[in-house]
């Protein structure tokens, strides 16, 4: 998975002609060679532009700065929002969790046998009970317990401000503040035990089982202030039937939470997302 | 597919000791042979007991009365919901659609290769479109125009009362009464293009593409006064990306919405449904 | 999940009239009722019958004996193959293993958190590197290491038998003589990478990508002395593209495997599994 | 679905440095502004390189000689494999069949309403039955039986000759010889009725229910002399139980089949299919 020399250039603007040719441009005249290009175009009118470009640049560290400067340049003309990922510096992730372990322990066990490239710089909760089997895979666990919220984000901010790249809140059973998202100035992804926009809100579990569907899913998304409502990184269901109960059902519905979510956090690991609107592009 | 001297027999009533033994015992009395069965009780306070036997019993036509008379004495004593299904009678169906054609054709298809054992005995529709594909597969098409529901469904109650098993509302844009339905006295399968109770409304594909769905589906219900609120009978969905237009998303859920009304009417067909509640349960 | 007094039964014979209302009139003669029944016939010519029941009965311990006597006589009668199993009492299992930890891991994991209804009561494996990680579940982990196969068998034999009531190869990397599982008297399990019968043997993903296929899978079936032909317990698929190496094919898979072993053990534990000839009913 | 002035350019070449931003110029050089653009390098040892560019160029017929020889140039330099496609030029495709018309009959539908951008030219078939419904659509039908091979593939070669783009075998229970495909000079794309590389040959289904598989599926991949062996350009599965008949499975099978040939149809239409040596890469 190591990939040194490689970095990923994220790109959104408003389409226009010639994009393509000028960033790749760019890149041939720094001697870079294109590894992968996606891109995407909305078809509304005034479409949307977006690319994701994986590049191979012998001695990238070194050459990092001038090839920015270019990039810069070739920004301001197309007015693009862009950035430039170093692949070998993998993303510093916090976890937050309550009592339910199934996601968390998919990502550290996923983490360990290197199959999401993230590092896990530590796992947040607001209960004990997780402490040892976090420890066990060599993360620290840090106890926040409290009923003020204001204290307990004061004291998660100082923990994480600077410290991570991305948090992940891995059934974590509590409402972050708009303040809170604002000031941890880095992306959070959420998982919901439930297909949004189907069953929104608490025990999605049992309202499926009272509403008789046939399926019952998951969805991660970057959480914003609006519960529940931010942009989908993911979504998978599973077949159920009538001879399921409300708690077969969460216990089916765990399995699609912990793969959901994985491939929410890969996909970001890689940096494969982009934010649209109240949607994302996945290149 | 033709099962002569078979026959389906459907239970519900309160869960209590000795229902299979005593129903069990009543077949085996009129030496008919068990071909299958499913059973399911829901594990709640004050259970209910679900049951679908499929039997065989030589010379059932005259058979058919003695067998009625011991049923209805062990249905008696056990509080039971009950109904006897001639397996070579086929349920006679009225579709209902108003322009989209998907749904239609993919029901008189299947009749008509013998994967769906209902006979389509007519179509009904608002609008004169569909009259010359309907009338190729030999099925009579009857159009009703009009702004004027009750008198609308005045006319469809003459053709329909007496003469149809089943109404399947095959993308039909037009809400029917409380009065259609209570007057109808046959079920009415309904297919809604979303992945209920996700997008109830109009207009779900646009909708799904706003909020930026990994997934989009279809739901067959039996129809109810409370639209898109009915017992669901089956539901499936399909992966879409970034990629695809709200237009787009619109064609792939064609393809779910044929699928799944086409198993929803199926099951029907072979009495595998009861209603229970809001929910139903497939045997 | 805690069942008490609680009993599944299974059955299989040649499909004859009067079968289901036999056995339904004992277990309704000893006072037990009948939670779920699901019976299963087949078509063709000599058909073969076969049926699970759960059942409650108020002081099971005490009144085995007498119900089985009853059963044993129904069964005389119709040349059955049966077997009643305490759902109280949870299936001893042992898990063979080599280096992956995938699989064994899930299987731990879910029975840690109940989810699976199993006691795992020890790992076997060829190689030490999982010590660890299993004893941290407080599961005793045993080394048989060795290059003398026949030798290695007998100890394996002296650790199981009498001891385990199943035994699951969680990507145990070694071929068991027929003797062996001849001698071990407990059903085993395995899975294997490919979506059988594709891919039979060694190295599916490489195959996989080398053939190009769009779709990978993972099968889950009881050992027999014909490598990979024994009877499916389960199956499943994951999508792939042309963009994912062999590497990247093998991880993808590693997800199916965990998924798809884990349903096919739970299935077993809740004695849900029949084998039918080289395949498998699963009630 | 019309694209005027659209055309897609498909690259294949051994993978260096430079071949984004080389074609990438080129197009803006002749004013043209690239709506999509998907990229795929292998990753192995002497790579090789793969793209799929959606362009808009404004007076795209009068223009387009021009361009090729611009891109011409750039070929030669990378030694690339291209081709430039107008998207405003749907393929003519000649639809082989024998009895089945479940295939057939999908393709027709979808390209009648839109949702297949091709154009039916002509059905062929060794037998008369569905020379009817193939005319009701407005195609012509051409019966070509006997017993001849080489007679017969003579006058197939006749009418398909350059007149068409595609030919596709819906379930056509014939095998086409090499030197038919080496003179048709038209790719040929095939539905197999299994899950590829599982179940070659005839009677997938029946193997399939012998097996007890839990899921059957069906593999659309181009015809090659080595029957059961071209590339596969697309697959899907459906889930299946032991209660159902080999017959059963066939028509579960059969809407598999339907939906994986539309694809894989759709995406040769939409010039996203390049051949690469067993495999196939989908842009």
């Amino acid at each position: 998975m190591a990939q040194p020399d490689t970095a990923r250039l994220l790109i959104a603007c408003d389409d226009q002609p010639g994009i393509v040719a000028a960033v790749a441009g760019v890149l041939a005249d720094h001697g870079a060679n294109i590894v992968s290009l996606d891109q995407h175009s909305t078809d509304s009118e005034g479409g949307r532009f977006f690319q994701r470009t994986v590049l191979h640049l012998d001695g990238l560290a070194a050459a990092r700065t001038a090839l920015e400067e270019s990039l810069t340049e070739v920004a301001d003309r197309f007015g693009m929002e862009w950035s430039l990922h170093d692949a070998s510096r993998r993303k510093r992730v916090a976890i937050f969790v309550s009592k339910y372990d199934h996601c968390l322990l998919e990502l550290l066990w996923r983490a360990q046998r290197g199959q999401l490239d993230i590092d896990v710089t530590m796992v947040v909760s607001n209960h004990p009970d997780l402490a040892e089997s976090v420890r066990s895979f060599g993360v620290p666990f840090v106890h926040i317990p409290g009923t003020d919220k204001s204290e307990m984000e004061r004291r998660q901010l100082e923990l994480l401000q600077g410290n991570v790249d991305l948090v992940v809140l891995a059934r974590y059973m509590q409402i972050l503040t708009d303040d809170f998202l604002t000031s941890l100035e880095a992306p959070v992804i959420n998982i919901h035990h439930s297909f949004l926009p189907a069953f929104i809100g608490a025990n999605p579990y049992a309202r499926a089982k009272e509403r008789g569907v046939k399926l019952i899913g998951a969805t991660a998304h970057y959480a914003t202030a609006d519960l529940d409502e931010g942009p989908i990184i993911e979504q998978d269901v599973t077949r159920v039937t009538h001879a399921e109960s409300a708690a077969q059902l969460q216990s089916r519905g765990m399995d699609v939470e912990r793969l959901v979510l994985a491939r929410a956090v890969q996909w970001h690991a890689e940096d494969r997302v982009i934010v649209h609107g109240r949607s994302t592009v996945i290149l």
